[in-house]
């Protein structure tokens, strides 16, 4: 008898049906990493795409469609974000029902554009077809790495330090205001209009002491996983150290929730989570504190005391987002 | 009141849509086109994407799970061909209902798969998600123009002879087969593991006499009418040059259809048609068929004495494949 797809969970999903694709040596990152990294020309080209589907990712009753628009494009940034890349094309592929108005999907594609444009990415193409009943969006981003240099998620060394931009656990809550329909502006901005972190994984990948990133979509906890390169190192967040800004701590408090699991499990955030050398660490958050608005905090340490990911040194099962498992686990 | 999706068709809809779209001159052929062609490095990238929705573009009762992932690949692929260029890598978006088998998923994959490595392509990236009902595959092809030369779709001139490969028509009626269920193993595979004309796209875009090409997807008619560029040129269709498959004459004749229509509407033949200078047409029909086995055929001819397609010189009212208005048009 096979197992059904949400038995298994949406990593050994990828893996079972990966497995025997072949590779080739201009494949320098493929399935696995936050986007794939090819050499073309001689040159690293970075591609990514992710896909939003109606009822899964957004609703038409808590986005507007300008909001589903941005967001999808967010999310395929991101990843380019993630490996220290330039972002220079997208291709955008649609389904939706035939019912759907037009100028609806024109505002969801002036969302989509709005922030590409933000960063000079250019829709160079995509596919638009009817389906019978939800709306779906794929977005491809094609970038560049700038000098070749980018960032894996293996990498990190004992002794490193990990830290992350902005505030993780506000996209989270924002799903939650959303959904119960409490007014939490700052939150539901974080969910709707996350910020592709471009520039900041871009000056990050030019930072020799930075061995390892990624961007936190399933939540900082599970994410962090991948940067303990699973059976070879150990990660301790210190909880007590995670950036939890204000709106989070007051909407925890309102509606008895709690702003730490938030941050630690909310999921589509967005934010850059990254190994810096701890000797050169201070330097390197300094001169980020120079060039950039964006928060940036230390918030734990890699070590060989144990492998995968602990809270201030004790083990701790804390669930991420999962598609195919389960929905924001709280 | 707004129009509906529905109301407008594809091409009006991709209008809407994109045109308040930004361009940069790093962008040779953005949408519009079968596939984007992109300055990257100095080099030709092309990029294209297909998405294939269930109930739309296929059902469980009517193709097996290797079919579905081959022909998404076929069409991506096709618009490769379609520019004469190479694809290299590929990247899979999918979404699916929790409740599916993995095992179907990983039969889907290995379709997709068999045909991708028959040119070489590495699947290299992709993104998968719960849908609540259908499944959506998203395939997208990164390819490159050998020698920087590609054809697009415009660029036919007065005295071009009108040319295609394989024979149209027996997808379309492969597909009113399965729809049916008769038997029809000819038309049926046509339908169900189209083949992309790859190699044939390459040697042609390396002849200085062909002056434009894309893929029928739509219908040959309905398509043709791209290579036509509207207002400017037209094209005389013999509708007695049609290369009909003897399959497709014999299931028409039992079944009350039009073989000549099934050709000229059916959709989904994923042959290439092309506009070759008629001096130096024949010369190039007879290498072409050194070289393949697949068939080639001068079908008609580009004239300035109207503009559009007709039948034989008479005006013609053919549907074609469009997603959002109708069904096949049969």
């Amino acid at each position: 008898m096979s197992k059904r797809v949400d038995e298994i969970g949406e990593f050994n999903l990828i893996d079972r049906i990966t497995r025997f694709l072949p590779s080739t040596p201009m494949v320098l990152e493929g399935v696995g990493d936050d986007c794939a990294v090819l050499r073309v020309f001689d040159h690293h080209l970075l591609v990514s795409c992710d896909f939003s589907v109606e009822g899964t990712h957004f609703t038409r009753d808590t986005a507007q469609p300008e909001d589903i628009g941005w967001k999808v494009a967010a999310a395929s940034l991101s990843d380019i974000a993630a490996m220290g890349g330039s972002p220079l094309f997208s291709l955008v592929s649609l389904s939706c029902p035939g019912s759907l108005e037009v100028a609806y999907l024109e505002k969801l594609y002036q969302g989509l554009s709005n922030l590409l444009s933000r960063f000079g990415v250019v829709v160079v193409g995509g596919d638009t077809t009817r389906s019978e009943a939800l709306i779906g969006i794929d977005v491809t981003v094609i970038g560049e790495a700038s000098g070749n240099r980018f960032l894996r998620r293996r990498g990190a060394q004992v002794g490193d330090v990990l830290a992350i931009t902005g505030r993780p656990g506000m996209s989270g809550a924002g799903l939650h205001a959303l959904q119960h329909g409490h007014e939490a502006p700052a939150l539901t901005a974080a969910h709707l209009r996350p910020k592709p972190r471009i520039l900041e994984g871009l000056w990050l990948s030019t930072r020799p002491n930075a061995h390892a990133m990624l961007d936190v979509s399933d939540g900082l906890f599970q994410d962090a996983g991948h940067l303990a390169r699973p059976g070879h190192l150990g990660i301790d967040i210190h909880p007590k150290s995670l950036p939890i800004a204000p709106e989070l701590t007051e909407y925890a408090e309102a509606h008895g929730l709690d702003p730490i699991r938030l941050a630690l499990t909310g999921g589509e955030d967005f934010e850059l989570l990254f190994a810096l050398d701890a000797n050169t660490s201070e330097e390197t958050l300094d001169a980020f504190r120079q060039e950039f608005r964006t928060p940036i905090t230390v918030i734990g340490a890699f070590t060989d005391e144990w492998t995968g990911v602990r809270l201030a040194g004790e083990e701790a099962e804390a669930g991420g987002f999962d598609q195919f498992l389960s929905g924001l686990s709280d």
